[in-house]
């Protein structure tokens, strides 16, 4: 299926069944609205889902690894093997990720979408390798329209196939050593504000090198003119694959109706592009957290997603999302557990 | 023991602790300090308890309920009821802390400290009652000191009972129709605000409910003149018996280095008390949320807690205590099941 047939299946969001979700809700044992935004998280997943009395869903957070040709400019703090030593981190659960999806008992699939590393057959890895990272966006576009096609199709793809085998939750995540630089390029060009206003110190690096970060990223919007109104053109001259893919899995899984929940800048700029092919797809995401990372709160506003927590994370890999997906069992646990003011025989609100 | 000698034995934290904690932070495979509040709230854990490899503590909500003289001065959207009737649905497993304390895998206790009605044998209830609800404090002290001592020896008993059954983390919660008029008057004593910049919307109240609110809480520091110095008087003359209990709680924890985390306004008025008997009880709090109760950003400024979350609850019941022990619980993992760089075989910062 083409990623414009994919697109045309999402459909918008029935507004009567978050009142019918919220019916419920004003009948639990609690003054009314008094679980905040707990109750509308439960009532966004059932609208989303269409399901008005949801079990709790099997989760999954996808997390993609890529390599960045821009990483040669000396724009991150690590140097780039860290790509796939941190996939084999994540293949052996040390990682921050693990760590949080086991807390929230949900998996991590990790996916090889564009590593520079060979790494032969190895258990659990999912083998969707486009090419061995991008180019340097400096001096060319980080990758041919077809292979940012091929990137979304690979998310497109393991959404379809999440939801056949029943999971009913999609988070995501990212490795890539560099990528806040591609992300800040997508996010100043999509949301039309200056690349220094949205160019964070990623894994920490100091001043001097944010602003290199902040020039390489002007020089290379200046030199490619991606248009934001054609968000593969975006993808192909500042992108990355693994945000190719992230952009991917959220058109899928909200063409199954499947809630998206967002990790953190990464993610937020794949929500940027999915959003910019499909606006419809919005309101299948859900916001785990705000970034430390400066450019994130300008996503936030442009796509009007208000953030669960706010925990000064910037570590990535879905760790945020990991939270985030806690939050939406605690939500739904609240719609079907909490007894009704009827069946606890509670008086209600005089 | 009194609680003067209980108060003694509170000791301050231990830095060095906080910098060794920190010491292994910084060696896992993440970017320096990139987990944000998850890595303060593990060393925050460990430098409270003292255990340098801990383990996840078994975690314990005791809802404290109670009823109050001055709910008949109209201040609540509920009827008075509702506190027993309550108190029997916490019982039966289905309000909202009962929920959320299932999703943290913490437990709830139930303890009638003071609520106006018999429940008589009921498995599961603790029996700590002092008396049935305190009288209205428009007019008389809510209750004597005696009564205000023997509740808070009630919290300091329940926190060393759990102690000794090897609880390791303890949450605060509570119920009682208009508990929000008490806990605002204790909080414009303690932090010197006016009564209408501390006194919210309760469990719903319209406008003209809140401003008669604002009148009785103003009318009642009047008559009664309590003196912050002394926070007992505070507690006697316009306290509540649940706020008594969890005051003691809080130093009953703190006194065993159990960390505490608290839920919102009432456990936040709470916890002033607490801390203005033994100013070093409030490094042994954890704040879980901010309330929408427009009370609670003075107490925590006040206390200088700064929340994990911010959720737009006001349920109270220690339903924000639960999701602030599922944090630490997740604070906990990353700081002993994450991989550092050299397990990990990944390449530190250059």
């Amino acid at each position: 299926m083409s990623i414009q047939d994919l697109c045309s299946l999402i459909q918008p969001l029935d507004a009567s069944l978050y009142a019918k979700a919220k019916g419920r809700l004003d009948r639990l044992t609690k003054p009314l609205g008094s679980l905040g935004r707990l109750e509308e998280l439960a009532a966004s997943y059932v609208t989303i889902t269409g399901e008005l009395k949801p079990n709790i869903p099997r989760g999954v957070v996808f997390t993609f690894a890529a390599d960045h040709g821009v990483a040669l400019e000396g724009v991150s703090a690590y140097p780039r093997e860290v790509t796939p030593q941190m996939v084999l981190n994540f293949l052996r659960g040390g990682a921050g990720v693990n760590v949080l999806a086991r807390h929230a008992g949900v998996d991590v699939r990790v996916v090889d979408i564009g590593v520079d590393y060979e790494f032969g057959v190895m258990p659990g890895l999912l083998d969707r390798k486009i090419m061995k990272g991008t180019r340097n966006l400096l001096v060319e576009p980080a990758m041919t329209r077809d292979q940012a096609e091929r990137a979304i199709s690979v998310g497109i793809e393991l959404a379809a196939e999440a939801v056949r085998e029943g999971i009913g939750l999609i988070g995501t995540g990212e490795m890539g050593i560099g990528n806040t630089t591609p992300s800040a390029a997508i996010t100043a060009v999509m949301t039309g504000r200056p690349a220094a206003e949205v160019t964070g110190h990623g894994t920490g690096v100091d001043e001097s090198v944010r602003t290199r970060k902040v020039t390489v990223i002007q020089r290379a919007i200046d030199l490619h003119r991606p248009n934001p109104a054609d968000p593969l053109d975006v993808l192909t001259k500042v992108g990355g694959l693994e945000i190719s893919g992230l952009a991917g899995l959220m058109l899928g899984a909200a063409a199954a109706r499947v809630p998206v929940v967002l990790d953190g800048f990464i993610a937020g700029t794949a929500a940027l592009i999915a959003v910019g092919l499909q606006p419809l797809c919005r309101e299948y995401l859900i916001a785990s957290h705000r970034s430390v990372e400066q450019g994130h709160r300008a996503i936030l506003d442009h796509l009007r997603l208000k953030p669960l927590l706010d925990l000064d994370l910037r570590l990535g890999e879905g760790t945020g999302a990991c939270l985030g997906m806690d939050l939406v069992g605690a939500a739904i646990k609240i719609y079907t557990e909490m007894a009704t003011f009827d069946e606890a025989g509670v008086s209600d609100k005089a």
